[in-house]
């Protein structure tokens, strides 16, 4: 101690006092019994066969009905074995792979919030989004400036409760407030398994799910939502229905380099981002979203106001903290931090080859196809590495959700997306451990 | 230094961390331009005439034509003036009172999350309500216990984004899901602003506000909403209708001894709670619901699923950071911490002495009296001193809000409360200082 304190610098101070921090942090979270096994039950790690049906209900669809089997959930869960037994749960997209680049940058990344902060409802009255952080609007300016897949002049930003709060102020800023029946809302079939349930879990007299784009047929004003690229496939895609009385919403969610090439800075009129799938910080629930259009701005932020009375400002000012942190591993050319976006570029595509190699070893799965682009962030042209493999069982096999779930591998069956059930999408980003399990296991049936 | 670093302790490295933080938020919040100035504007402090339009949109309520006029908000707002010019705005219930004790606390209850940490969408699979953090479930236990305002034991907690959310959480699971036409939702007028417009806004088939529960007269199935003490009077309250169809919603965010004679603690189906009024927190966006029905909990957990995918880590974390504070407060008996009830009950009990003052001044506004009542709490009677007060504009005044209006004193009209314009509701929750140039400038209304 005597040696330490001869040589003490603030910097010193800074890493002492950050090394305590984490000792706090470690020691709050302990206290919270969220324990990293614990977590982990719900996105990966060994449960029981009660724990399957885990996967059915959370996040699969809005059915009441389907929710009722969830009180499986609270049963207790059997202890880990590492052999074939142990159930691997791919079905969310719980986006615990980044937890390793995090873990890896430290503490540069840890928010502090003294118990007096951020008391207000308020966070800046003279913006049109009176609840967003300046500082996590600065922050979401700069990282599409760095990334280059968003234009941001002459957009309001709106942050939400993640980007499914967004989707519905969306909806309700969209809907023709006057209309004698609800809009329809329309999307191609694969289409993300959400939409249709959060649509219409509260048969809202505004708008209505509608279906597959492709078959939507009506000469009337109709929401058409374009995830792209796709959520449950990885495809690249446009608006297909194209009508005069059409509103577009783009859901940006995946539209980052570590899954796709970035090909433009995107300039649609209603565009929708979220932290959980950019950074993989799921757990803060913050999204945002670019509007052009004022008045479609304000009714966004009056539905926000309405259904929460605006958005955490811990999560805003923690989200601000990672935005700046990717932002600067973007500008590094030293090796001080490593480039968030190659990070995971590399991962993605380490993961892309291994899932290829396991489904062509097996002979019963098959994989999309991509067409390598350029990409402007990363210089160079490759093969879309969507963060969902959308895997398709082969010959006999009409249920490959039923067929892996035999395997004790959870997916999310092609049903829930308006496509055969020969069809199922796996979450691509797990933790490595979940995801070497996974690989091996699929590469072993035959 | 050296003579420092002689004696250094562990505690002196609590302190010299602490003492750090407290730097690095100063800076990071200095770099977010939320300036104290600049959150102030929307809850009290001095604002431009175009400010006077503020508080008629936001939070006032959802009709979408008055979210229009919000596009005022944006403009520049001029210098202060500490006269007549100022604007006090006391429209919110904005709970920027409290800060002066959370300052007081000192850096006890900083939060501190690393990059890492809270990345999952998932809190506690085993639980019900999956996205619970179970730290903050045990320290809402530990609250209800200490002050003795709610029975916890078997009772499920659903957390939500402020109480608000788990309003609407509520709704959609008390309503019959086959039912041919939506439940009928009704409160007994003057009641929340808010009730109307957030059980509306999405034109639900599920649920539709009938209004003034005191005239309900249908004979079907009906959620009736019953706030104690209410928003906006401040009495204490119990369900009107009482029909063997009715279903009680009991909303309890002002259930505190701060606020009200604690009397029993409540053991009603589902209660709602939410840190913006208990603890002053009204920016991290959380509540929690005690519900007793199993099914009921699953499907408010399932509509906080389907809207938001869950509520705030960060938020969740830190507000259980803060609710074992105000637990510990209340066990302490030296000099070490302040009774945190203590504190509010005090600040509140002098704010309604000067407002009562005021107004006999003035001797143009009425004031509710309240009958006192013993609280367990505190073990001692008082009368209820509400967090908002419901003043009645004397003789020919009809229209009260606009009165108040032309001395720059923004309130809440009556109108949005189901009742007669010659009564505003007035937050007593703002600073001290806004809260004291009210009271005088009220006083000089003759």
């Amino acid at each position: 101690m005597g040696r330490i304190s001869r040589v003490f610098t603030w910097r010193h101070f800074l890493i002492l006092s950050l090394a305590l921090n984490v000792g706090f942090v470690l020691r709050f979270v302990n206290e919270g019994v969220t324990s990293r096994a614990e977590q982990s039950i719900g996105n990966g790690f060994c449960v029981d066969e009660k724990m399957m049906k885990f996967s059915e209900t959370v996040m699969a669809d809005g059915e009441a009905h389907v929710s009722k089997r969830s009180s499986h959930v609270s049963s207790s869960v059997n202890a880990c074995t590492d052999g074939e037994d142990r159930v691997i749960n791919l079905d969310h997209g719980d986006p615990t792979m980044y937890e390793q680049y995090w873990q890896r940058m430290g503490e540069e990344t840890t928010i502090v919030i003294s118990g007096w902060q951020s008391m207000s409802y308020f966070s800046d009255v003279k913006n049109l989004c009176w609840f967003l952080e300046p500082v996590f609007a600065r922050e979401i300016i700069t990282l599409h400036k760095t990334v280059g897949n968003a234009i941001t002049e002459g957009y309001h930003i709106v942050v939400g409760t993640g980007s499914t709060q967004l989707f519905q102020a969306a909806l309700y800023a969209l809907s023709p407030s006057e209309a004698s029946r609800p809009i329809s809302v329309v999307s191609a079939a694969p289409y993300y398994s959400s939409y249709p349930s959060v649509t219409d879990y509260l048969k809202s007299g505004l708008y209505r799910w509608a279906g597959d784009a492709h078959s939507f047929s009506k000469d009337e004003p109709y929401i058409e939502l374009v995830t792209s690229p796709n959520n449950p496939d990885g495809f690249v895609r446009q608006a297909v229905v194209n009508r005069s009385l059409g509103i577009v919403v783009h859901d940006f969610a995946y539209y980052w380099p570590q899954y796709t090439p970035i090909s433009y800075p995107a300039n649609h009129d209603l565009m929708l981002f979220t932290v959980s799938k950019s950074t993989g910080h799921a757990g803060m629930r913050i999204g945002w979203a670019l509007v052009k259009d004022e008045e479609v701005a304000r009714r966004m932020t009056k539905f926000i106001e309405l259904n929460t009375i605006g958005v955490s400002k811990d999560s805003q000012l923690r989200a601000a903290k990672i935005l700046r942190a990717v932002s600067d591993s973007c500008e590094k050319i030293d090796g001080k931090g490593e480039n968030f976006f190659k990070f995971g570029y590399n991962l993605m595509a380490g993961r892309w080859r291994q899932l290829r190699a396991a489904a062509h070893e097996s002979g019963l799965f098959n994989l999309p196809e991509f067409p390598p682009a350029h990409c402007n962030f990363l210089s160079r042209a490759f093969e879309p590495q969507p963060a969902f493999a959308w895997l398709k069982c082969d010959g006999e096999i009409e249920d490959c959700e039923s067929f892996l779930r035999s395997h004790k591998i959870l997916t999310r069956s092609g049903r829930h997306f308006g496509v055969s059930p020969k069809y199922v999408r796996v979450s691509m980003l797990d933790r490595d451990e979940i995801f070497d399990l996974f690989v091996e296991r699929l590469s072993n049936i035959h």
